[in-house]
């Protein structure tokens, strides 16, 4: 038997994780409850029956270990899972680095991302409660992918209101999504009040994920058969992607090995919480490892923002919730990580924060598309732009490690292959992208309209 | 431990092959050798020298039955092999047949096709010859992506002659070559003498893939530094892509399964004999059972074709091959499976329908694009449109089998996915996809050009 270099760490059949892991029954303070956007009075489980089904919203609270993934589940992650985990072999010797790199690859599903993770349960339980259809928005394109096929799955029609700028610049996003069987529309659509009184104020209006935000819950709240699904921040999403984590761990545990430090991007959190939470399960027991948020320097929710309660969306109809924020009327520069444009981050990722179990810092543009360029020469993969920002994160650990002399483990998140955003490697390459720092002066002013909640 | 479906045929690194299959070992009549186009004489390994390594020649012509994998090859094979076999439990249910359907999917590597089988080899083999820099064409981009990344991998320079309507309608198929630093240049360019002269007779000529041939052949033989690379057709690429097929068996193996049929998309015959070849082996040997090379009606070299000797290009600098041909001169409809738009077949899988060792069968583009959308709903995978007609051949196996109300067993080769084929699905879905047959009087005008050969 050859003894040739093996990048791949294998998982049988068995050996796949059955439970997502919950881990709010281990993190010593919970997140302070959301909070009703109408009556300013904390969210009961009966606000988000409107647009929820009820295994979601006991999902969204439970303070049990661990959660069943549903046989149905299970068998369609299996149509990917488990996700690949890499040695970067090539790419530690290109930075000369005594560090071991590893990697998990989101990328190989159907849908290019993580998002599918959450998609699938969250349509399989919908489908369950006897709901008909799924209303959502999105913003680039990968969470309105993942719904559309889930639903597509499931049997279950598929609503994505789009944000028209990305409507019209990523014309093949939204083809996959009717390739699917969704329904598209750019918002500010004519379909929701929202949409209309956006549109009347502005016909021309380019929407906002807020914006769309704001028509999808309108449509799922307004119809009996509808709920409404989201791709980030909130308890049960994350919950759902701890597979990735918990995949990992197992990976890691058949080559002897045991991270020094986890690395991933960070958004609305549901990415870096599904890679980082099954190690911090270990850390709240007392083994030594750090986690680490890689955000763009254009929108550093959590390196710059403010830890308290605010809105998820710029309409106000989402629930209020405490996180760190740059306010909900921030409005990031439009950097090419549009998954990580977003002013808030998930509850549970702000209270590690808060509470220092975590860590985060800032990239810009160029440096991380330059390491992007680095990695898929070396590993020939190449990563999403919001996926970059955790390569230019472990790039960072493993240059630290050299320095020191030491032999550390890194592992990462790469969360979502980037087939779709050629024109921002483009823009890269040809030296045309900017270095767009976000305006501390906005960040200030939005976030004097933060709601005053005791 | 739970007894869930897993779809998934899983090997470990101990059981990956290590030895390529050399059908030419076994097949009863052997590909009549090819000729100089300058000469018109048998073609020695003295002419190929100028554009190829020994290895290369080597293996084109060796009869062999295995030939070795090179351990830097294994390596970077697993980087992404084995490629998944996936039984398509989801899809069975929803043709409703008693037919098991498995497909082999070759679109999880980083350029989305089986062509990285072959490239990587090929760099591989002029590295070690010395060579610094290798020059090919490519269509719609899958290939000259292949061999980017493979010269990447090994340091070597490359040279893409991309035929220019291409070049401009698919741009991020270009800019994915640039950033692994292939030069890319749009043909007919001005770097070639052959180039130049096409540009003086039409200074708007759109190009054509027999053009960027001659322009990378030309380039290649006029350099001592540079070699030339081909992605299908010969004997040696197809040996490469024969790991597709060897770990197919033995993942069939592993679920105790054997195919009654083995089907893959034809256009040069790289893929096709890649998944059949070692299946073929054991017909050789006695087994029952059939290969089905599906090719596009709007070119259907074997099916329609003539067996003789043709050139492989337009400028008639290439060898002259034995092998089913529409003519060097034919111009195919300009469908959106660009990849089987090729008039010549490969020696090797034309000698073998000339015995009547394989099948053929030709299906216009919108039945196989219904076919990839019912595929895609299913099992989640995007096919690209040239592998969608392998889809739509296996498709129609199992609706034989459902017919005949006989369990059969299907493997199909999913060579690649569709994500930089939105454009064609949003062209089929929005009823706008042309079946385009071939020209029977274009054929018929186009065989008077073959050259005459005794």
């Amino acid at each position: 038997m050859s003894k040739l270099r093996d990048p791949k760490v294998i998982l049988s059949a068995e050996e796949m994780p059955t439970q997502w892991y919950n881990i709010m029954a281990d993190m010593p303070n919970l997140p302070a409850p959301g909070i009703n956007p109408g009556t300013l009075e904390p969210l009961g489980p009966e606000a988000l029956q409107a647009i929820f089904p009820m295994e979601l919203i006991k999902q969204e609270v439970t303070q049990e270990r661990f959660v069943e993934i549903p046989d149905e589940v299970q068998e369609l992650y299996r149509l990917w899972r488990p996700a690949p985990l890499m040695r970067a072999y090539r790419l530690e010797k290109a930075l000369d680095t005594p560090a071991k790199i590893f990697y998990k690859y989101e990328g190989t599903n159907p849908t290019g991302s993580h998002k599918l993770n959450t998609s699938i349960p969250q349509a399989y339980y919908n489908k369950q409660a006897g709901i008909k259809r799924l209303a959502t928005e999105t913003g680039a394109g990968q969470w309105g992918s993942a719904l559309s096929l889930a639903c597509s799955f499931f049997g279950l029609e598929c609503m994505v209101y789009m944000v028209k700028v990305s409507y019209h610049q990523k014309p093949y996003r939204r083809s996959f999504m009717e390739l699917f069987g969704a329904q598209v529309a750019a918002s500010p659509s004519n379909l929701t009040e929202a949409g209309r009184r956006a549109l009347e104020e502005d016909p021309d209006s380019l929407g906002s994920l807020g914006l769309a935000i704001s028509e999808a819950v309108e449509d799922a709240a307004s119809r009996d058969d509808t709920n409404y699904a989201l791709g980030s921040v909130l308890n049960h999403v994350i919950l759902h992607q701890t597979v990735i984590g918990l995949e990992s761990k197992k990976q890691l545990e058949k080559v002897d090995e045991y991270p020094d430090v986890v690395i991933g991007c960070c958004g609305g959190g549901s990415n870096f919480s599904g890679i980082s939470f099954p190690f911090l399960a270990d850390k709240f027991g007392g083994r030594k490892i750090r986690a680490v948020a890689v955000e763009p320097a254009a929108c550093p929710t959590l390196t710059k923002g403010v830890f308290a309660y605010d809105f998820g969306d710029t309409a106000k109809l989402t629930p209020i919730l405490k996180m760190y924020t740059l306010g909900h009327d921030f409005m990031p520069p439009g950097i090419h990580a549009g998954g990580l444009r977003y002013h808030g981050a998930s509850p549970l990722v702000s209270q590690l924060y808060h509470d220092g179990t975590i860590e985060t810092v800032a990239y810009t543009q160029n440096e991380v598309f330059e390491a992007a360029v680095t990695f898929a020469r070396t590993e020939g993969i190449v990563p999403a732009p919001e996926s970059a920002h955790a390569v230019k994160g472990a790039f960072a650990e493993a240059l630290a490690a050299k320095e020191a002399g030491e032999e550390r483990t890194i592992l990462f998140s790469l969360s979502g292959h980037g087939y779709f955003d050629f024109a921002s490697y483009d823009a890269y390459l040809g030296g045309k992208l900017e270095d767009i720092a976000y305006s501390s002066a906005s960040v200030q002013e939005s976030l004097k309209k933060l709601p005053s909640i005791k």
